[in-house]
């Protein structure tokens, strides 16, 4: 039978070579791939669907499927964090003009797309972790700060940065002002909004921004501190980056952002905008179904640590272990370490575990992360004692003392 | 013990009563909440997650957690798709503030959050559906066209449409044109870019743009058919608006969109925007980790369905059952119900299933579906012979004979 596609005359020599790997896990036993055999099946059509979408006996041999299918690198049973027998560890290559625009940069958002893109759909795929080639890294700022820069522009060096957050929804701006001030003269390094906050009319986005922003700044003035308020500019696609250099014009020091919610690559323009110029921190929020399914989605590392990296932030929040949420103390120690290993040129990022903050985990979160991490405190600075400058204080001096 | 936060006097007044729904399925059985209690306490950890994220025994009773906190408003054994014993149905509500900008409208990003921000992370909880009041629903478009908007502009009263993509990846943009030109003589009533397709340099977008939409209204001419190409516009956060709008310029009939790549309320943005005017069509592409458990993220109808065509999408994608992925029959059924369902003014979208369309299952979708819905037929035309304009004709006719 003729087939209707040919290999155009000119496609291997768009093609440099240079590709870039993913370690996929594929599930393996009663539900899934069950011998190696079904295993490599599963591989070679996760290779189709990832680039071509085209069924593999229709594509005329050569370029296309020498160049553009990807490509099976590697298959083994087993893999981290394997939940049953029989689980399979698969390494597949895509050439790195799948992803990159004309000229050479890459495209994140088409990164994502051949990383994970039809394939999310089918359930017992697990992107364990990638490399990227450096040629690819190049396109890309990755965190303007990174754990250094963050660390001079608190001026902490030799303790864990300590943030915490405004809250809760339904206060008026002033109130949230009041609270960020006394945080400020409590020693804490950072003051975030809340992710819930976004533009209510409790405390629109605006006044919030305004009065925070000064409140640290007068608390700062008073105290010598070096706090910084961390907005939310979480909020409607055509408002987010406008939000965000409203927040630098207004002597924020630093941007959160949800990129579950506004997009991944929102994130990254917010940390490559030299107008705005400052660190940002990523919220987990409306993203956590990427992780909840042992067998589905992304590794911890790989979501809240390198892609999260890739697309600048410079702190990464996600839940601790032992707090409200499931995260292992394995999956966490995942992160920080996905936030700190070689990444090409690109800076590292501080792992952000928030949740249930006492002196005991004070001293466990140090054993698992030595000092190079960014504790978030939310409603333990409110359980203390009314005083909530005296609980900064205690929490700062008790991270101080370790 | 004096409480660090106290209710803000003028907050009653701002919460109108207005208020929207949300059902949740939570898990129970050994894995989760076993007993009623357990799922009581669970709902109210909830309620209060999703809203004031703060300790409820720190709040003081008053305006915040009568209002802003979410509100456990039933909870009953069982619940659609539950995978085991003891799951729950949980109602909550929520006061249509904490989603509102000031002026009273709806934003959708700060609705996600709300629906499904922090408790995405958890496992054993799924969204399984949410009704807005009236009032929340008039500050979004919602789709431009509908169904009924989405027949007259194709011109195809009695059967379901029928669209085709434009692959594989690695062909040049005027090959790429050339199986559009084939399509569009063939009776195809839309030609959509594969979700590949991006602006690598195989087909950079702008030349692959115009090259389609030309040959599409060169075949529309000659043949006096009716198709619409469908750019693909998913790419860096700076430049989808722009692409959308550069697709408008060339003739583009469509836009072919990632809401999960691209930020959901970015495809809102598209379809709202009068300079562009186009149907939109969503595409799940890195998505399906919402959907791969049975216990976590969204029902199918309310994620393709429901908030699909909040975000202002005409037709949305999905696999359909008995494909490569494993949507069933069932799950097939509740997006199309969702896409018809009463939505307060909002026009209606269409159900767009792809994958393996034959004669046998084209009997069967026209059972499930009826005749409103827009089937995707990929590998399909090209497995038949090497004529796509014939391989189309076939398709078209096998449609209209049913």
């Amino acid at each position: 039978m003729a087939l209707t596609v040919q290999n155009p005359p000119g496609l291997a020599a768009q093609v440099s070579g240079e590709r870039f790997l993913v370690r996929y896990r594929l599930r393996g036993g009663p539900e899934g791939a069950a011998t190696e055999a079904e295993a490599l099946a599963a591989a070679r059509e996760l290779c189709l669907e990832q680039t071509v979408e085209f069924p593999g006996d229709l594509l005329p041999p050569g370029a296309i499927p020498d160049s553009i299918v990807g490509r099976v690198e590697g298959l083994a049973a087993g893999g981290p964090g394997a939940t049953g027998p029989g689980h399979w560890l698969l390494s597949v290559s895509y050439a790195a003009e799948t992803c990159l625009a004309p000229g050479g940069r890459l495209d994140l958002v088409q990164f994502c797309n051949v990383l994970f893109g039809n394939i999310s759909i089918k359930p017992g795929v697990r992107v364990e972790g990638f490399d990227l080639p450096a040629s690819m890294l190049a396109g890309l700022k990755g965190p303007r700060f990174g754990r250094e820069g963050l660390r001079a522009r608190q001026g902490v060096q030799d303790r864990p940065l300590i943030c915490s957050a405004l809250k809760p929804m339904g206060l008026p701006a002033r109130d949230l002002a009041d609270q960020a001030y006394r945080f400020a003269l409590g020693g804490i390094d950072m003051i975030k909004d809340d992710h819930g906050l976004s533009n209510q009319v409790f405390a629109p986005f605006e006044e919030r921004l305004e009065l925070c922003a000064a409140a640290v700044a007068r608390a700062n003035r008073e105290s010598g501190n070096n706090c910084s308020y961390y907005p939310n500019v979480t909020g409607p696609a055509d408002q987010v980056l406008s939000r965000a250099r409203a927040a630098a014009q207004a002597g924020a020091g630093g941007i959160l952002v949800c990129p579950s919610l506004v997009g991944l690559d929102t994130m990254r323009l917010i940390a490559e905008d030299d107008g705005i110029g400052l660190p940002v921190m990523a919220h987990p929020a409306f993203g956590g179904s990427y992780v909840t399914s042992p067998d589905s989605g992304f590794s911890h590392g790989a979501l809240y640590g390198t892609l999260t990296r890739l697309a600048g932030a410079d702190s990464s929040v996600y839940p601790n272990w032992g707090g409200r949420f499931s995260f292992s103390r394995e999956e966490c120690a995942s992160i920080a370490a996905a936030t700190a290993a070689p990444l090409g040129g690109l800076k590292t990022s501080f792992p952000a575990p928030g949740g249930g903050m006492t002196t005991d985990r004070a001293k466990d979160m140090l054993e698992v992360y030595g000092r190079d991490f960014l504790v978030l405190i939310g409603g333990g600075l409110h359980r203390r004692g009314p005083d909530l400058t005296d609980n900064c204080r205690y929490f700062v001096s008790l991270l101080e003392g370790m």
